[in-house]
């Protein structure tokens, strides 16, 4: 059997223990070949891919990024909704003699994943991002690596506000889900929490902000790139017409806001690209070798149209629909435990 | 209502923000009072104890070790399968005022937790051990920040072995449970890890090493501390009658060994308390945060006899004897995973 | 002797360390009694202040922060070249009962420093500051952390970048003296170190990225808040007059012009004020506490009008005046074996 | 001009940054070629080499270990205060068209490189040693990275030794100079630090470590592998008729002697390999690079038996004969600054 694998969307760290972990089990156990495509479906479309042995994937595991590259390169033309023409895919496909696809990726791709197993293509989805925000497993790998970096953040963060008596605001990514900012503000002890699905007033941040004041502390704002203000303050300038903020990030909006608002010197920090960089956890590590794995065996099993997921201590295959029908969002149980902290 | 908080047995990563969790939750928002026991057992016996209230529990979440101090003082005199008399340990609990007990702690103190609950002192238990081998949750916090130092610990080792050609021994905890050994291992790419459940003879590990030798590489040897070997090696010098370690550690008896097999220069390093000392990961520090919160309610719930288990991304309350009938060891299709990489 | 000490301007990891290190020989070894005022000026001005001795300082050196808080409130009226008018200063002196003063802080604490022995006040300079633009003293306190977190952060951002083929640029601080900078790009293997004394044209920056590219790599820029372009380029959009940024930090500027340029995707992360916060490092927590050490000797020496230098492997006294004349900033022989890596 | 490198002794972190920017300078700017021995001499007698330019030092300032590998075989034959016969080593050298040497190592090595001078071979000596115990300069690349893994090690075992009340007892290396266990000690706080220069006797160890207690912490006691007991301690179970410990390390001896006399529960802590291995500092990656750019401008001035020395800021070459002399060992003053914490 021959597979290929390849990597698409933003990098999450881990992304090279996942591919190590399939080399080690499908070449060295299951007898399989495997290729890797470059820059995700761009090398699938020029041609552009290495072989995947065990040499080849020596030393992997603790190693941010990935060897193969990634990029947001779509793998057959055509928009959402529309008929999907896959007559050119099909083509490469069968000249590169593949009995099977690999695809490493976050919910973007496993989407992709989906429609190909759909249209007949034996697709196994391998998820990875940092933003959790997947359906149908526990945790995706990258995230435990991304929230250790943004609490290491907080917590300098924490002395140097502390030292001065000032509110330091940091962003964490999550666009629509707040998994970052909710386990990085739990672990970190942030007074306040910010997260895409639980709009809160500029009123009610600030007087989080100044009841943490007034018990004699500084407080620890981490607000998710993806958060907006609720009510009135939408129309405040720095935000445009949905209350999302026009120019930089939202920590750049919201901390002259809380500055104006309670007369304590406020600092926003943008973490940015940081968070997806570097060695991943051993958690992170575990996790996506473990992937990797049990990818390789539903290959063997001919599982296609499932994706390898996290459930308690198991990685278990589930269907690909499962996992891509929503994004997995924080619910609110979650958010009232941070809630706890607040203020 | 008025619960009692005590740690016992050894310290793991995440128990002061295992306590901040249930104090912000039982005081602050079930209104609860809160008393912690210094020393685990020795503060209830001489009445050494402090209020907990949201004060006493700021700033906690990052802090290793726990600020009531942890002891193997037992609760109760008696020897296990004796009649417990709990006449003393009764009259001492109503002088206290206590409505509950939460009980912090590994395997022997939910098994303590067990048994006042079946004597119908009302108490809940709250898993922790770097060990990670309590039955019924998927982690127990501690366990990710001691993998994490000995991931670290493996990719320092790593370096200075390639540097000299050497093969590096790392000895991790784990007495009856190889769960340190198992996922470091995979973090770290070990060449072999050796775990308390699975014994391997000495040819086997050295065939493993010469192997990777002739790849051209330097091995990475991981071990638990009660892993054995099997067979014949057992009586090899520096092994008690039982196959185990007379002298030092297991890496301090297996290093030479392995260096007199196979001709190759091999160090040993045994990890030891810095395993379970220090700042714990954000993963513990959620874990150890939730499952407060969880005690907590269920302290309001008069949910006495259950246990906080991590069940997948959820904090589940257990009955204690579900998680103290028997140690979680590592299954065998676990380790296969991890000797994908042997050799 | 009574000293009293305090903390100004920005803050900067070991000052703890500091105030331990003179706390533990004053008190402990010399007899004498000191007190610290909080926030800066403001504790002196407004009778703010704690008693210093060993169980004060107990456990300082691996915190970040200051126990003491720092701010930039200025100790007296009057603006630069003015005649200064100590009265009201001298009278809080006295009525403090303060025999001497010690000072933490950079280039404009050392400077008041400098202004208060010059009008008779006995005063002793601790320098620190993560820019390392202080002359007399090798370097101080704090640059070793912030060069640890910025360079760490390089590491973090060339796996991301490689992944995707961007070119990565880094903001750090430094907004005279590109220290920061030069360390954390030589120690991360920068491809461009961009310090404010060097200015270079957009034509010279983007023909390094493009060389990188050319090289089949991708580039890691790490550039100085204090940098500015050479040449046509201070006119584009983004600069003010003086080729300075006008919105946000200069990697904001400077990323989208060198994408425009080259047509490579590239990407602004400004560290901020995760640079000050967190733990120190080993180094600067020695050189901290040494520092304060020396402090201490020297006020039992009574040699006033000296800030503690490190030289070599010693901490030597040195005049104020000579350490406060004028900024210590990148030589060219320095920038010279940066640029070594680059292109 | 063609010049040889290699490295011998053990290894020490920065050497990979070191072996970079010798040939980012000599070979990219002045024009030279230059080839790496593999595990140091043995390379050299076994023709066994690598060319090196700048694809092959890519990437590697942040990598631990070294690509060369290093070893302890000797460069010729003949014991210390022999005649040297160089015959076949001119032969080799001849043969491989060498016009230079830099050696980079330790003590041993450098004392080599010192020999080899004063015979006529042209030698550079690049020093690098994790003990810091030579003279001339004023820290060797490896020693930061050395003393930052040893504190972080001991701010780990404080929390452990918090929670359990114990005494705990690290030991780090250093054979004759204890600047390891001088640093990582101030940096991390222990109450006791014991170097190979400045014996204690049990008693003495033992009243600091109680004298702890009664000011109710727990006290970490840090260790050189070199120390020894002073006094009627030598002749214990345990101790060689030297006063150096028989079996184990020192602390595994001094612990249960500890332990014994104070009634302190006491445990030990070995922290071996680790302390040599993994991603250098910051502060050594950049010491390291700038010896390497120094030792290739010393080729081209063909400045022959000198090393690479770091004086205050600035690497200056030194002859080599007033590096090797003699070992640089921890100062009375030094050690008087460490015991200001102890007790």
């Amino acid at each position: 059997m021959k597979l290929g694998v390849l990597c698409s969307g933003g990098d999450s760290p881990g992304m090279n223990a996942a591919i190590r972990g399939a080399v080690l089990r499908a070449v060295d156990v299951h007898g399989f070949e495997m290729i890797g495509f470059m820059d995700g479906w761009r090398g699938f479309h020029e041609g552009d891919w290495i072989a995947l042995d065990r040499p080849a994937v020596r030393g992997l595991s603790p190693l941010g990024g990935v060897i193969l590259g990634t990029s947001r390169v779509p793998p057959f033309a055509g928009r959402p909704g529309e008929e999907i023409d896959l007559s050119d895919f099909r083509a490469r496909y069968d000249a590169y003699g593949l009995d099977g696809f690999l695809l490493i990726g976050g919910n973007g791709t496993q989407t992709v994943a989906s429609i190909l197993s759909d249209h007949g293509v034996p697709t196994i989805g391998l998820p990875k991002t940092i933003d959790n925000d997947l359906s149908a497993t526990d945790y995706t790998f990258g995230f435990d690596t991304a929230v250790s970096i943004a609490a290491e953040a907080i917590d300098r963060l924490r002395t140097t506000g502390d030292s001065h008596r000032r509110c330091m605001v940091l962003e964490v990514m999550g666009r629509d889900a707040g998994w970052i900012a909710l386990h990085a503000g739990m672990a970190g002890g942030a007074q306040v929490s910010l997260l895409p699905e639980f709009p809160e007033t500029l009123e009610q941040v600030c007087e989080w902000v100044t009841s943490v004041r007034d018990r004699g502390r500084s407080s620890l704002v981490v607000v998710a790139e993806g958060f907006r203000l609720d009510g009135a303050a939408v129309t405040r300038e720095g935000l445009d017409g949905f209350g999302r903020p026009r120019l930089g990030g939202v920590a750049e909006v919201l901390a002259p806001l809380i500055e104006a608002e309670t007369g304590i010197e406020t600092r926003a920090t943008v973490l940015g690209h940081v968070q997806r960089g570097g060695s991943p956890t051993a958690f992170d590590r575990v996790l996506a070798t473990r992937t990797g794995i049990a990818a390789a065996d539903a290959a063997l099993a001919e599982s296609w149209g499932t994706m390898a997921a996290l459930q308690g201590d198991q990685i278990t295959m589930v269907p690909l629909a499962d996992a891509v029908g929503r994004l997995k969002t924080v619910p609110a149980d979650r958010y009232a435990e941070a809630r706890l902290n607040f203020g």
